[in-house]
């Protein structure tokens, strides 16, 4: 709880509060739109209904709880709505919800994470000015990690930008060369995987498109396809030749041919990306990081030496231990023999600003 | 328990095999010796005095335990000694351990580590021959663990390589213009101190000496030199500067005028070496590892990027990611922002044997 109008009035307020994050992770994680759960409770504390958001153009928690009230014969006058985010006060494919919990009749509602959101913000005070009693706050922390990158992309008004690494103990990422399946083990591997299905974009450049022919498809331990696979970005100038890999199954193709990094996120921002993974290669990744424009490097280190071959980051004009980019780890995870540092990007550690 | 004649009399051996390990680390971790504890159990299962090596030229934890019962008034006629190395059998600085203990009418030894030593062992024929019950493997496990580096020294007749490399993430050990300081966080450095205060040997190329101008001495948080300090020993054939801080307070410098790592391991044999940190640079690590003498590799990994600047090994002769020099992890544990992963070399996976 991080505001003073947090207090909880009654027990059941913050157990269903609890149950809302609970049940918003059956969710997607990707998508355009962030992953919100509801529970009305009765002014007893009695649970009248509870929903969640399904994704983009199904109905938002607070109506699929709404909805879930009424299948139950329960209404809902007088109840207190308890919601992981901040009820949207917009019109977008489906109505406003800070509406839809006023025609209700709802008497308190009671939030974990404010909108950031500039065009759906403002559902708190809509329903505060109808008299509603509303309190933000309540397990934020937890509420922010539910919403992962989708609460950032907003925040920043571009796609999360998530850099993935797999080198070997001396920072390589591939072999003189330029062989470099594999460095990392199978462990980390299915792990990237699992990322990627939670991702809307993976962008690499035509680089690494040429030399590895990847088909940088989200796939399970089994090598079959997710049912969700995010878009497959190509970033560069050259062609890619008519059998590559990223032709077949997969999530659509996107080549933008540029060198801008910013560029490209403005492109995917356009199609409603919120969370893009960087793959790669070290040029590509060094244009972003160059720019300001990673905010988590994600990097798998294998218990390999190899003494040549390709460095996992080129020039990022750095010449002297001072200007070095410093990253705040957050997570040092074991995978098999390999380990993953997930670590963020300080937004003012980077040479350029945007 | 690893051997068939392992079995336990009495939970006191046990009991007594955890104490012995225990009172063994009182004993300093490097030097020419290794460490044992011995317990020596009357046959009722009391303690009748236990002792523990303290370091080349004192009495080994037999002779200590035996002293210790005579101290005590007590008699070791038919006792038990629990010892968590097989008794030596050779007159070295000190008279072979077995004869003392059938001297003082010990009736049975039960040991965790058989003796590697090919000159000291025996211990264990000796005292079977004069009728002493003999058992070994008694927590084997925790017996080579206090052992540390110089069973494998002993088992090689070479003393045993930790190779240090502290990284960035994309594994760069200094910045274009040489600087290295710091790349890695206080938690990781102090941690490396640590482990300088274990060795016997710190050792580095002229490249690095001349570079970084180090003093390779053991300090502790405070900057204060451990009472106990390494040999140092640079690698090479370029002078040292008059005013460079190797002569300064510290071990002992050795200069090795080499480029061959098997020489200088062979010096450092000569003077009882038994754990060698090789700490760089780049050049002198490769070579070590690509003559096969790096038995454990210790990378501090930084979460900081440089993209350019000293990578962290120099050419290995791989040129293809089959060749890579994969080694097996250990452990990996978090240091502050850091993250150390502790992997060894698997005998076979370098390009040349010795
Ligand atoms: N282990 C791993 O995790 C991993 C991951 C990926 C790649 N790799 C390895 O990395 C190697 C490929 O490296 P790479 O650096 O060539 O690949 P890359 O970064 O994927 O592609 C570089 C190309 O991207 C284009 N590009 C886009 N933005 C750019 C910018 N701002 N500045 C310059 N060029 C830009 C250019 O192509 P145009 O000329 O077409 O414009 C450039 O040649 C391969 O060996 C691959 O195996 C390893
Ligand atoms: N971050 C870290 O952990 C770390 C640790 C150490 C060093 N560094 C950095 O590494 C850089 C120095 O790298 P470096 O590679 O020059 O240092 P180095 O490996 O310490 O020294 C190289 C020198 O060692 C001698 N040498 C010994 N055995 C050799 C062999 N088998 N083959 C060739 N030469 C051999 C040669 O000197 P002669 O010509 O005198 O014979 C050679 O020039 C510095 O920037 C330093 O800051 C970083």
């Amino acid at each position: 709880m991080t505001s003073s109008d947090t207090a909880v009035r009654a027990p059941s307020e913050l157990e269903a509060m609890r149950r809302a994050l609970q049940i918003a992770r059956f969710g997607p994680a990707n998508g355009p739109n962030p992953r919100v759960g509801c529970v009305l409770l009765s002014p007893d504390g009695d649970v009248l209904g509870e929903g969640w958001h399904r994704g983009a153009g199904t109905p938002h928690a607070e109506v699929a709880a709404l909805a879930d009230a009424a299948d139950r014969g329960r209404s809902a006058r007088g109840a207190t709505a308890v919601v992981t985010l901040e009820p949207c006060n917009h019109t977008g494919r489906t109505g406003p919800c800070s509406e839809a919990l006023l025609a209700a009749g709802v008497a308190r509602v009671v939030v974990s994470v404010p909108d950031p959101n500039p065009v759906a913000s403002g559902g708190a005070e809509r329903l505060r000015s109808a008299g509603v009693d509303v309190a933000t706050g309540l397990l934020a922390d937890e509420g922010r990690a539910l919403l992962g990158a989708w609460l950032p992309s907003v925040e920043r008004g571009r796609p999360f930008v998530t850099l993935k690494l797999a080198t070997s103990l001396d920072g390589r990422v591939a072999a003189a060369d330029g062989t470099s399946r594999w460095i990392t083990s199978d462990v980390s591997r299915h792990h990237a995987h699992d990322l990627r299905a939670e991702v809307d974009a993976i962008v690499v450049g035509t680089g690494t498109a040429l030399v590895d022919d990847p088909s940088l498809t989200a796939r399970n331990a089994a090598g079959e396809l997710h049912g969700q696979q995010p878009l497959r970005v190509v970033v560069g100038h050259r062609d890619l030749p008519a059998g590559a890999r990223l032709h077949g199954p997969g999530g659509e193709l996107v080549h933008v041919r540029t060198h801008d990094p910013a560029q490209v996120l403005a492109v995917l921002a356009t199609r409603e990306v919120r969370h893009v993974l960087v793959e790669g290669g070290p040029t590509l990744a060094a244009a972003f990081l160059a720019a300001g424009l990673v905010d988590e490097v994600h990097a798998y280190v294998a218990p390999v030496l190899l003494g040549s071959g390709r460095p996992a980051m080129a020039d990022l004009g750095v010449t002297t231990i001072g200007d070095a980019v410093r990253l705040t780890t957050r997570s040092v995870i074991p995978l098999g023999p390999d380990v993953l540092i997930v670590a963020t990007v300080d937004p003012h550690s980077t040479t350029e600003e945007h």
